[in-house]
C-alpha cells in the first residue's frame, strides 16, 4: 500500500462536501520582514491567521486526539533545572559543531514538506531564514522548490530528507541530485506514513493545491513499507552520511549504529504520526544511553523555547531540530521571519545558560537537572 | 424491585414541572447518507443538533458526575504506544475471527436500547449499516424494531442481547424466537440496573415517547435482582453461545468459564452504572489474565479511535464495541452514516497498524505497549 | 481573644466600602414545593439565584484558596468502586440505627448556623424537612430560631450542637434547655474558629442581617480557646451523650474514647477552616482504625452523592452529615425542598447499593472498593 | 556581558513596533487609602486596572512559559496541614525576631526595582507602608528614590538590596552609602541576570518610561557575570551583615555559612529567572536541612496567604518576603494599600495559627505537616 502525502488527508473528504471549500486558487502568505516574538508559541495563532485555514490544520495539528502532540510539550515542561550560581561565567557561547558542521546554535531547521503552504517563497525563504541565523537547513523530498534551488538559497549547511519511491530507479536519481547539489547528509525518515491525516485536516476538506507541485519527483506517491533492506540500499547508493529520523527506541538506535548511519534523530514526528507515541523528550534517554557518545543523537518534537533545547542537551541531545515555528516565521515574515524565529529561541537559549552557570553548549549535562518528583 | 428501563429516568421528573417539556410527539432525525468524520468524538456535537434534547441526554450521558464516562477517555489516552519500525510490513490487513464469525474489523456493535431515539430507521438502519461494514450487530432487547426484523436488516452476523424477565416464561419465548431469528449467540447483561438516570435526563425532564413503543416484549420491566441461577436459566433454556456482558472482575470471568460461558465483556456499561467503576481498559488486564485465551474477551465503554481499539488489543482483548458513535452515525446518516463511522474507525486502526508495524490484527501484543509511568 | 461568628467575615470589610453594599432589609427566600433535582451540585446554581449574594457566599465558600473545599470533593471522586454482580440481592433497605436512632438512611442534617438567612422558615423548615425524610437533625447554638421551637418542629431524631461561651453559666443553661427541648446528643465542635472568613464574604462586604438576630443566646460571641477541659465541663454537665466534631486524627479519637465520648465526627467544616486540611474522606480511615468499632464514626465535608455515602461506609464510616445541600434545598423549597434533597441523595444511595450487590447498609465493606492507583 | 535592568525587556522591541505603544508620559497611578482585600491574589487583577499595561507585564509576569511561576503556588497549595485541637492555646502572637530586629509579622518586604512603575509615591510608599505595618522592608539598588530617601520613608528596620557594578568603585559607593542611611544589612541577590524579560513585557513593547530613572547610580547596567569573590568583595567593603539572595540549593547555603554570610533567602526570583526552576518551597527544606538552624533562612517565590507562611515555616523558615503583591498594594492606595496587604496576610496567619492551635510563631514546626501525598 504506498501512500501519498498529498491525497492522505482528503481521502475521506471525498465522500462527502466538506465544511469549507478551499479556494480553487491557493493564496500564499507574502509577508517580509523582522519579528517581535514574544515567544515561538504565539507565532501559531499569528500564522493562523495569514496561512489558509486547510493548510494551516496540515501544518499545525497532531494525530487523532493530539495526546503525543501535548505530551511533547508537558514532558518538556515537567522537566525541572537547577542552576548553577556564583560561578564567574563569562557570556554565553551557544556555537556547536554537527557532523563537522559549524552552527552557531545547537538547532537546526527540521525536513517538513510543501513549504509553499506557508509562503511565496516556500523553500528558498525557509533556506535562506536558516543560513541567515547560521545554522542548518533539511530539504524534504516533498518540497514546493527543487532540491537544487533549495541549496543554492542557503549560505549554511543543508541536508537532504528523503523519502523512497517504490521504484528505486526515482529514489538513486534523487540521491545523486542531493550530493551534486552540495547536500551533505542524507536523512532518511522511518516513520512517515500517512502524514497529516489529522481531524482538522478532514475537516477543513484540505488538499493539496494543485497550483502548488511537489517538484522533486514526478509522483508524490512514496514507498510505505520500509525495512533495514532500504538502510542498505541508501547506503549502497550514496557515500553521504546517513542520518535515521524516527528513531523511538534504543534497539533500533543500537542496529543503525551497527550498521553504520551517521546520527540518529529522536522524533515522534512531531506528535503526527501515531497518537500516543510518548514524548519525544521521554523517549531521548534510552536512545542517548544506547548510542553512548558514539555518534551524534538529534532530537525534534515539541521544542518550542531555549530552555526546551537546554534541557533536552543537558539529557543527552547534541543539537534539536525545529518544526513548524520555522513555517511560521516563514509565513509571518519570509527569510527575515525565520530568522527571527532563530533569534528568538537563540536569545532564550543564551539567557537560559546566563543564569544557569554555562559558558558554552558543551557545558550543559545533568548536572543540571533537578531531580526530585515533578507535578 | 423490578426496574423498568422505560421509566427509571423519569421518576423524579414526576413530581414537578421539568425545564424543558417534551413535545408530544417524538420528531425523529432522518437524515440519510455518507458522513465525512474529522472523529468519532466530533459526531456528539453533531448529534445534539438533529436528535431532541432528552433523548440526547438519554444516549450520551454518564451516571451521576460521570468520573466513569470521563475516565474511560483518560484511561485509554494515558497508555503509551511504541511503533516498531523498518519491519517491512504489508499492508494490514483488519480481518478477525469472533465466535466463528469472520469480521472486516475487530470491532462490533454494543447492545443499546431504543435506537428509534436516534433515527426513523430506528435499529433496521443501525443492523443494516454494521452488516454493511461487514461486522457484527448486536440488538437489545429494549429495541422499537422487532428482533426478527432487526435480524433479517443486516447481512452480517448477529447476536442478541436479553433483558430477563420477572416471568420466565416471556424470556422463554424471546430466547426462542432469537434463536428462530438467526442470532448466534445470547448476550446477557450483567450489570444493566437503573439505566440511563443521568442528572442530564432528569434535568431535562426525559421520558420515553410513547410513539416509540419497545415491540419485543408486552413489558418494559425487567428482573433486577439477578444471579447465576439466571445463567443456568438461558443455558438450559437456549443452545445457542451466551456471552456475559458487564464483566468486571476475574471471579465473575473464571466461574462464567467454569460454567460454560462463550465468551466474556468487559464493560462499565460506558459509564452508564455505577459512577466510581474504574475505566473499562482499566479493569481488562485482570480478566484477560484470568481468562487466559480459553475464550474471547471483548470489551466496551469508551472506545472511540482506531488507536483505542490498537490498545485494547495489544491488552488482550478479542475484539470491542463501539456503542454511541453507532446511534451518532444513525442520527446522521441514517444506515449509511452508522457504515461511515466503521470506515472511520476502520481508517484509523489501519493507519496505526501500518505506522506501528503490525500486518495483521493477530500480531498486536503487548510488545506496542510503551511501560514508562504515564501523566 | 474571643470570637464572634457574626462579626468575622466582616472585620476587614468595615474598613472601606464593599463592592456591593447589602440592602439595609434582608430579603429571605419563601418558595415552598418538591424539587426536581439533576444533582445535588445542580442546587448551589439555582441557590445563588435566590439567596442574597454575601449570605449565599457566606453559604457556599470555603476559606482562603479553598483548596480544602475542592478536595473534599476530589477526594471522593478519585476513589473506585467495583461491584458483584450475580449475587441475587433483594431491594436496597437503607435504614440503619446511630446511637439508637431508627434512620431512614444513613445520612443526617450536620449543624450550620443561620438557616434564616437561606429561608424565611429557618431552622424550622429544615428540621421539619429532615423529619419528614426520616433522619435526625442537628440543630445550632447560632441559630434564627429558638432551640426549643427548632426541636418541636422535627418529628425526627435531633442532637444540639453547642458553641461555648466564656462564661460557662450561659453554656450550662444552653445544655440544659437543649436536655429539656428534647435533644438526644450534644455535639461539640471543636474546630469551629473564624467560621466564614472567606474571601468572597469579605468581596461582598458580608455581615450578619440584624433582622435574622441569633437568638439562642445573649451574645454572638462564643469562647475560642477550647480544651479537653471543655470536653470535661460539657460532660459534667449534662448526662447527654457527647459527640465531638472536628476529629481529624488518630490520635484525637482514641482520646476521645477515654474519656467516654459516644461518637465522633470526622470533618474538616467543610473546607471552612484551615485551608490545606486534607480532605474528610481522607482523614477518614485512620479515625475508624483508631476507633476500632468501639463508637459510631460521623463523616462530614462533601458528601454530595449516593456513591460519596457508600464510598464513607465502604471506608468505615456509620453515617455522614449533609451541609450546604440542605440549606439549598431550604432555600428553593422550605421543607420540602430539604426533603427532597434528601429523597434524590437517598434514591442515589439506593441506585448505588442496587448496582453494587448491596443489601443493606451494614453490607457496604472495603471490599466494595478497587485498589488501584487513581488518576 | 553587562546586564542592563532597564534594555533587557526591549531588546527585540526596538526591531519592529509593539503591539500598543507606550504613552510618551508614564501615568504613575496616585491612589491612596486602606483596601479591603479578599485575597492578595485578587489584587493582582485590581493593580492591571491602574498600572499602564507593559509595566504591570514587567511586574507581574514570570519567566517564558512561567512554569516556575505556577509552580511556585501550586506546590504551596499542594502541602497539606492537620492542625491539633483541644490544645488551649492563647490568641496567636504573629511577633518574631529576624537578625536582631523585632518583627509585627515573619513577612518582609521583598527588593523589587522600580516602584515608580506602581505608584507615585515610589518607594517611599512602600517603605513607609511596610513600617507602619511594623516590618522589615529592602531596598533595591534599581529604585525610584535615592535609598537615603528610602531610608528615611520607614519607621521600621531595613536592608539594602545590592547589584554590582562591574565597576567595584560604583559598588563601594553604594555599600558606604546605604550604611550611613541606616541600612541594618546588605542582600546580594545572586540570581539576577536578564529581569523582567517576560514574553509579555515584549508583546507590549515595554521599557523603562525616561521619565522614572533609576536615582541610586550613575549606570543602570550590572555585573552579570558573579562569583564567590564578589560576596568577598562585598564582605571585605561593608561590615554590616550580608544575606544571599537567590540560595537553591544546600551546597550554596553550606559554602555561605563556611564564608561568614548572616542569612540566606531561599528564591526563585519569583519564576522570573530561569523557567523550570522547582517552587521555591520545594528547594527550601534541603537548604534547611543544610543550614541546620546556624542563620536564618528567608523564602520568597508564590508567598500570598497566610496559610503560605505557615508552611513555609512548618518547612524550616524563620521569615518570608512579600514581593508584587507590596506593589499591587501600593499601586492601589499607597503607602496605606501597603499596609493593607500586611494587615490582610497577618490576619490569615492569625486565623491559621488559632485554629491550627499555635501560640507563637515558634511553635510553627512540621508536626503539623500531614505527611500522605497530595494530588
Amino acid at each position: 500500500m504506498p501512500i501519498s502525502i498529498a491525497s492522505a488527508a482528503s481521502t475521506q473528504a471525498a465522500e462527502a462536501p466538506a465544511k469549507k471549500k478551499q479556494d480553487s486558487v491557493y493564496v500564499q502568505p507574502t509577508g517580509e520582514g523582522k519579528l517581535v516574538i514574544g515567544s515561538l508559541d504565539d507565532l501559531e495563532a499569528r500564522a493562523a491567521e495569514v496561512i489558509p485555514e486547510g493548510a494551516f490544520a496540515f501544518i499545525s495539528s497532531g494525530a487523532d486526539n493530539q495526546v503525543t502532540l501535548r505530551r511533547n510539550r508537558k514532558a518538556l515542561d515537567r522537566i525541572q533545572l537547577l542552576p548553577q550560581y556564583l560561578v564567574n561565567k563569562p557570556a554565553p557561547d551557544l556555537g556547536t559543531t554537527l557532523l563537522g558542521h559549524k552552527l552557531s546554535m545547537p538547532i537546526i531547521t527540521a525536513p517538513m514538506g510543501a513549504h509553499g503552504l506557508a509562503h511565496k517563497s516556500a523553500e528558498l525563504g525557509s533556506a535562506k531564514g536558516t543560513g541567515e541565523a547560521g545554522t542548518l537547513y533539511t530539504a524534504s523530498t516533498p518540497s514546493n522548490e527543487t532540491l537544487e534551488d533549495i541549496a543554492a538559497a542557503t549560505t549554511g549547511p543543508k541536508w537532504f530528507q528523503l523519502y523512497l519511491h517504490d521504484d528505486r530507479e526515482l529514489s538513486r536519481d534523487l540521491l545523486k541530485r542531493a550530493k551534486d547539489a552540495g547536500y551533505s547528509a542524507i536523512v532518511f525518515t522511518i516513520d512517515a506514513f500517512a502524514p497529516g491525516a489529522s481531524d482538522e485536516t478532514i475537516r477543513s476538506g484540505f488538499s493539496f493545491p494543485p497550483t502548488l507541485p511537489l517538484v522533486n519527483s514526478t509522483t508524490g506517491v512514496f514507498k510505505s513499507s520500509l525495512g533495514w533492506d532500504d538502510v542498505e540500499f541508501i547506503q549502497e547508493t550514496t557515500d553521504l552520511p546517513l542520518i535515521l529520523k524516527g528513531v523511538v527506541s534504543p534497539e533500533i538506535a543500537k542496529e543503525a549504529i551497527k550498521r553504520g548511519v551517521a546520527a540518529v534523530q529522536v522524533s515522534n514526528h512531531g506528535g503526527r504520526g501515531l497518537d500516543g507515541v510518548p514524548a519525544s523528550i521521554e523517549l531521548l534517554p534510552a536512545v542517548v544511553d544506547a548510542v553512548n557518545g558514539r555518534i551524534p543523537v538529534i532530537m525534534d518534537s515539541g521544542i518550542r523555547r531555549g530552555t526546551d533545547v537546554f534541557k533536552a542537551l543537558a539529557l543527552g541531545a547534541d543539537a534539536v531540530a525545529l518544526g513548524p515555528p520555522v513555517l511560521y516565521g516563514l509565513a509571518l515574515g519570509g527569510s527575515q521571519g525565520v530568522k527571527s524565529v532563530y533569534d528568538r529561541i537563540g536569545a532564550e537559549l543564551s539567557r537560559a545558560m546566563m543564569i544557569a552557570g554555562v559558558a558554552n553548549i558543551g557545558e550543559i549535562d545533568a548536572s543540571f537537572l533537578y531531580n526530585k518528583e515533578s507535578a
